[in-house]
């Protein structure tokens, strides 16, 4: 069993010390941790690794997540969680799922070194969170929650590697088909880094979490005409990228007009991609999100009307298909309050703002699991999803003790 | 040596039963026969072979240009060349290049077949017309006319092989630094599909070549900033697609209002290409032409500055480069009125166009030499660097009788 009586600001080292071996697992440009690959499979022997130094009693599902439990006094009461991911998208940064379960470890072995609380806590790892492999994330979560998608299997990544496929080639057998939550933890509390720049700005090192932002993921495609770059006059044109590129500005300016709203395009494949071809399809993805449904609706709504806008003007023609949904998700009172007791023991008044990043905690709280979530400031201008990603040491720090404080808090809630 | 007494309708027929064996060659969704590749050289050995079959003189040159000869009577007199390309884009399709030489092969079959003629015709086919695989294309005509750039053999394609390394794999050793046109040929006469639809709107087979347009190809690049596509408020976003996007709009609209003028981005490439992370860099290639000079460059400083005003609108910065430059150029007045002639000796009046593609044509009439060019019909609506591509047998068969004819104008000519 490692040392769980270190004081806080050195366990806060200790824990940017493991959030950088876990950088080194994939690194390129920054560290590449697909979810079902083995980048991520190796994070998890690792993370799996120090569960069973700190004396956890480490567990997995049929989904590959991990399970560190601290057992409790009173194996009666429902269970407090505390984790969050361990893959990232290409070329992720440090700080993004891996900061939640190294903080909930962190955790652990200090609760584990003290004296016995009534129930047990179990730090987890959710696989796959990360949408852009498969083009739809929270797989772990989803899977545990039963909510899987009928073509959740068939879903391809870039090489062509469906989802299931992966699944298979870490052991894991078929993909499972109903969810093993049961009446799920009492309470789950998934710290993160903020991803933006909105605790920076307000000279907060955390956050409470009120809400998760409504989203969806569209698919949509273009179809024009290819021809010869020099010959077809623009009049005569059906250029797939002229359409995609109306319809990029038009998400854009549509997402501006709307508070809180946010419109990214992070992708799009032009056809046949040659310089002197006028292209003749096009395929992006639109990523739209929102603080409530109504704007998520609203955004949407505007967006298939602008891309059959931009076909029209460009003599195309156009399909989308929504590839995920989630809805705008408020966290629940009971573990939030805990999270802003534990910050407001650090010193002022919490801080509250709304998560635009889908999280693993929204799946659970879907599923009826009363869920809280803490936020770490992000430095260097809140670029996340990058190697840039930062949070400084001070932050952490601040993370490690509220994180403890409130899951203490809920660990000795009595039933009800 | 095959038979040049078939009649021109045979001879059509085995134009495109030979268009069709090259179309084999690299075979997917289209053809690909992608510049100094193995598809490209295969192609040379098939064409070199039905040369030889014809009883040419078959020989070569230090860029891996492919010469048929029917020696003339009179060896002082300057040789009469006609052809055209083998290569194709990706995806290509049947006509583009490989009519031109397929045709002059024919041409010869039948001049061979004949009376002798003072001056030596030679079929050509030259390397690499095509831009998309290093950016950059009409490499055989600028090698033989001395014209390659000092970068050109540090060009590289998507794999990342160099033009030079590709150039070195045919067993053709170091790029040639020196051109060996000389006085170079009496005349030279390109066959080639329109690649546009004007010749079919205006109920022609064929038609004669004014001028080919003047053409610029421009690689623009935008910085923004990566971050998370949930958490960055629109406003303090710095999207290079949304940079790109604008000014691919822009493109399309300056060249739209400039007579004559296109605006083609075939190729935009979006990084991270992340569906989740709002994207921190783009890169696209502008490929801009116009009739004259004036218009490339009243269409070049438009879309320079239109790059500009995208970047500062999305909070990116943007950087240029021009990767080639042709000026417009007028077709000759000696082969040209040979072509007309020929055209007209079908019936009717021959019909005139300007070429808005770049073609061989236009390299040696930049080094001096006299040129011509006849286009045929492109059907199918005009669609050209696709697979479906078309050019149907009535056309084909004026191609083979005006050719013809124009060579032996051409090769009966006395000298100066």
């Amino acid at each position: 069993m490692t040392d769980g009586r270190l004081d806080p600001d050195a366990r806060a080292t200790r824990l940017r010390a493991r959030l950088d071996a876990l950088f080194e697992i994939g690194r390129a440009a920054g560290t590449n941790r697909l979810g079902l690959g083995p980048g991520e499979q190796r994070a998890f022997e690792l993370v799996g690794g120090w569960m069973r130094e700190a004396g956890l009693d480490v567990a997995s599902d049929a989904a590959g997540n991990l399970y560190g439990r601290v057992p409790g006094d009173d194996p009666a009461l429902a269970e407090v969680w505390s984790g969050s991911h361990l893959d990232t998208p290409f070329d992720g940064g440090r700080f993004d799922g891996a900061l939640g379960v190294l903080a909930a470890l962190d955790a652990a072995e200090a609760i584990a070194a003290g004296a016995g609380a009534p129930r047990t806590l179990a730090v987890v790892a959710f696989r796959l969170e990360e949408g852009p492999r498969f083009g739809r994330g929270v797989f772990g979560s989803r899977a545990l929650t039963g909510t899987l998608e009928p073509d959740e299997a068939q879903l391809r990544d870039a090489e062509g590697v469906t989802l299931g496929e992966a699944f298979a080639a870490l052991g894991l057998g078929e993909l499972p088909r109903e969810g093993w939550l049961g009446p799920g933890p009492a309470a789950f509390i998934e710290a993160h880094i903020e991803q933006g720049p909105v605790l920076a700005a307000n000279a907060q090192r955390l956050g409470v979490v009120t809400s998760i932002a409504g989203m969806v993921g569209i698919e949509v495609a273009f179809e024009g005409r290819r021809g010869h770059a020099g010959t077809v006059p623009m009049e005569l044109r059906s250029d797939a990228l002229g359409a995609a590129a109306r319809l990029v500005v038009a998400a854009h300016e549509l997402a501006g007009a709307i508070p809180g709203a946010r419109a990214t395009i992070g992708r799009l494949d032009v056809q046949p991609g040659a310089t002197n071809t006028i292209p003749g399809a096009t395929t992006l993805f639109a990523d739209l999100r929102a603080p409530d449904d109504a704007r998520v609706e609203a955004l949407l709504g505007g967006v298939v009307s602008a891309a059959r806008d931009a076909a029209s003007a460009t003599r195309c023609t156009v399909e989308h298909v929504e590839r995920w949904r989630y809805p705008a998700t408020p966290m629940s009172p009971g573990p939030t309050a805990a999270v802003r007791r534990a910050i407001g023991g650090l010193g002022g008044e919490p801080f509250e703002l709304p998560s635009g990043a889908g999280h693993d905690a929204q799946i659970l709280a879907m599923a009826g699991v009363p869920v809280g979530m803490l936020f770490v400031r992000s430095d260097a201008g809140g670029v996340s999803h990058a190697p840039a990603e930062l949070t400084e040491h001070d932050a952490l720090l601040a993370c490690v003790r509220a994180l403890e404080a409130a899951l203490r808090e809920l660990l000795a809630a009595p039933a009800g």
